[in-house]
């Protein structure tokens, strides 16, 4: 059992979790959401909700019945570990999927590769702290683009390289998976995982499912969701309001407005496989409105998350929220920041799973190598301090202390148990007094001392074991040269 | 009235508290403190204390008389402006003293000139956030050397280049006040400041004390400490234990063992000069066994502070702690990570004065411009934080949902109040999206932005207005080239 700071009960009351519960009601009954597939609008009127062209409205009874089904926590297994997910646990702490583009050690941007897609799975893979591996059908610049499919290569390239427990982080899409049903291509995808895993009773692949704001989910979203829940797999659905854009200018108002398409969807869920887990996910944030970009590092979006995060709770849903990403540009001052400010959602908060959690930068656009391995430390760092102080009457040290009496001295002997068992003593992070210049000339800057770090890892990674049926499974889609 | 949301809550319990009251309680009655001091032993005597040597040892009953008139909060006063202390106001963010160096924009390290010393001062004054001036008599390589009074130059220039409130950083010693009685000393320091301002009944001058570890109380912080309250200027008992070296292996330990001796100082305060306010402080951390440093910046520093915080309120004293201090070396990520998980202690946490909000780096030892600029919006965004979600019919928007609608667009004319409020937009910290090249390119990394803000408020800088009475009076002590 986790300890849980619940840190959102300081953010949000009882009172104020009832009134935008009521208000959510209200926007569901009243507003009601869009849905973009027949199918989906056939399934709530099926079940009596009201729907007009495609807006579907909620009712309170039917929320409520739907809600019930749903489950707080679930399972997630790869080939010989899994991640237990929900509030009783740990919160899953996941890596970064692939960015656009990657800011080097020497400061140079460059359009992600192939090459880069496999050492972050080997950087997931090789972390004390990154728990899952994120596979993402994002097409890089060197995908044979000529493929209909495009996207299998990338799950591919995840089962390979990667042990971990796998969370699929985009949607398959026309672009990424030509000619193809989306709802087929979603369940072939989840069959696949069974069969790389051989498990076939059981959540094997946990996927990410966009929701549009104001209010809506999209036919690609609800075409992906439709294939994955008939094979028993648990989706996220996650929202992302900027607010005055697609989200009202309040942070009150944009936690409303995500709430209430948040619990739509999920409701969607339990109507057409009652028990399939739906997570209640959200990285709505804040409109810098002087460059109309979402500022995902900002106190307000650590608020409207925190916000959501008591919402979820209320639902007993499982939930994800809380991500490392900066709008800053490099690994810098700004990138620490809002790292640790919006990490403290998640892990102190706290939430059950918290996607990117190391690496990303320029609001999502851009990763780091060495912003990954620093965002691993300020995971540890919100992990000690949810720790908390360790209270007991061994603890007190009270006859250690009148032993060395004032002005007397701890430093004796071999590093006690107590010290070891209370500190978290991280790499990288210089922990050196003295002379500034000489440390830094003695043992480099923070970038260096990180990329060194990254080197060290990739070159300690090894490949995990895999069967010759399992190559064989993987060979049919890996990228020429990353083939068994 | 502030809105406090008492993070402490979520790391300490009621039954915590009282536990580690009751440890106090035994190392004050079983341990003892040691004070340096034959007129504090006097003093301790004279009150029933049983006092060995110099260890001093309180019960229970006189804590608690002690206690009783200790203020919970106090208002200290300038020329036109003043700032309150205490629970019920927002925490006093007050900046850097001087460091003994300073890393420029260039990335040099260069020993802190008078130059420096001035130039923290106009930072300080044109700040938004910090509300203090700091008074540190440190003696930069630049001072006259041959002078007995090596202090009060850094006084008058303080009280020349702001017009802030004003917290005296160090205590008078014999290196930088030679043949002097420090107890004398220390009133005229403070008869210096009620002369300046002409204000001779109220706190004009805040004073930090820092304890020596573990419990003890020096006789140079004792003899200052006389001269301060005699002339009832408030001041803030400091203790800074380091876990295993100079404080217990566990923070447990640690945070009893600063409770004790702080509150063993706090008394004495009361036993002198009833009702003179002394503030409850600590920056205690951990050690770091690697190098034997103090992990300033480390998670476990935050625990302990927060501990303490929760300790402070239980004893209803106005509380120093919290600081906008790394390890790091440089104004870098680590830099940005530990001062935003650092200050929300005091900014979230709450206490009630926060020294060190901005600037410092390197364990205490490195001051930075541009991390000053950084900080800055560090405790802006933490006091968004702690502003919270606003909750309210008019906050809901519910009838500006319903108006735009599921995949409505909510840009639509001016900006609207309800953004304006809500939302904090920093300079410095990048917001821009698009291509990163291009935009290092031209608007510069984060430090040569942070360089450029530095550079604009010395420029805009403006000389407090003084009279000719308070110029004669700052002349008589100011460095030559610093005298009007």
């Amino acid at each position: 059992m986790y300890l849980n700071r619940n840190l959102h009960e300081k953010f949000m009351s009882p009172n104020d979790i009832q009134m935008i519960h009521e208000y959510t009601l209200k926007v569901l009954d009243e507003i009601g959401i869009i849905f973009e597939s027949e199918r989906a609008l056939e399934v709530f009127k099926h079940h009596g909700a009201r729907v007009d062209g495609e807006t579907v409205y909620i009712s309170e009874q039917l929320l409520h019945e739907a809600l019930k089904t749903a489950p707080s926590e679930f399972e997630l297994f790869a080939l010989d570990n899994s991640v237990k997910i929900g509030k009783r646990y740990e919160p899953v702490t996941v890596g970064n999927p692939a960015h656009f583009q990657i800011i080097h050690t020497d400061g140079s941007i460059k359009n992600t590769t192939l090459d880069d897609v496999v050492n972050f799975h080997k950087l997931a893979e090789t972390s004390e702290v990154i728990r899952m591996s994120t596979s993402v059908g994002y097409d890089t610049d060197d995908i044979d683009k000529t493929l209909d499919n495009m996207y299998m290569p990338y799950v591919a390239l995840g089962l390979k390289y990667s042990s971990k427990p796998v969370y699929q982080a985009n949607a398959v899409t026309p672009l990424n998976w030509k000619n193809k049903d989306l709802t087929e291509a979603a369940r072939e995808i989840a069959v696949f995982h069974k069969k790389f895993f051989d498990i076939w009773d059981k959540p094997v692949v946990l996927s990410n499912l966009a929701l549009l704001s104001p209010l809506a989910v999209g036919s690609e979203v609800l075409a992906n969701m439709f294939g994955l829940i008939e094979e028993n797999q648990p989706v996220i659905f996650i929202d992302c309001g900027m607010t005055n854009l697609t989200s009202p200018p309040t942070l009150m108002g944009s936690i409303i407005q995500s709430n209430a398409t948040l619990l739509a969807a999920i409701v969607l869920t339990q109507l057409v496989n009652p028990g399939v887990p739906a997570m209640f996910g959200s990285v709505s944030g804040p409109t810098d409105m002087r460059t109309l970009q979402l500022a995902v590092g900002a106190p307000e979006s650590m608020l409207i998350q925190m916000g959501l995060l008591a919402m979820g709770r209320f639902y007993n849903l499982p939930i994800r929220t809380g991500v490392g990403v900066s709008s800053a540009l490099d690994a810098d001052y700004q990138a620490g920041a809002e790292t640790m400010m919006m990490l403290t959602t998640g892990l102190v908060g706290k939430s059950d799973f918290i996607l990117n959690t190391a690496g990303p930068l320029a609001t999502y656009n851009m990763g780091s190598y060495e912003k990954y391995v620093l965002d691993e430390i300020t995971a540890s760092y919100l992990k000690r301090v949810n720790q908390g102080i360790m209270i007991s009457d061994k603890k007190a040290c009270f006859d250690l202390m009148k032993k060395v009496g004032p002005r007397g001295d701890y430093l004796k002997g071999r590093t006690s148990r107590d010290y070891r068992e209370e500190h978290y003593l991280p790499k990288i992070f210089n922990r050196h007094g003295g002379n500034s210049t000489v440390l830094i000339e003695q043992n480099g800057t923070l970038r260096d001392r990180a990329g060194r770090e990254v080197k060290e890892r990739l070159e300690a990674y090894q490949l995990p074991e895999t069967t010759k049926t399992q190559q064989k499974l993987l060979n049919e889609y890996l990228p020429p040269q990353f083939r068994y």
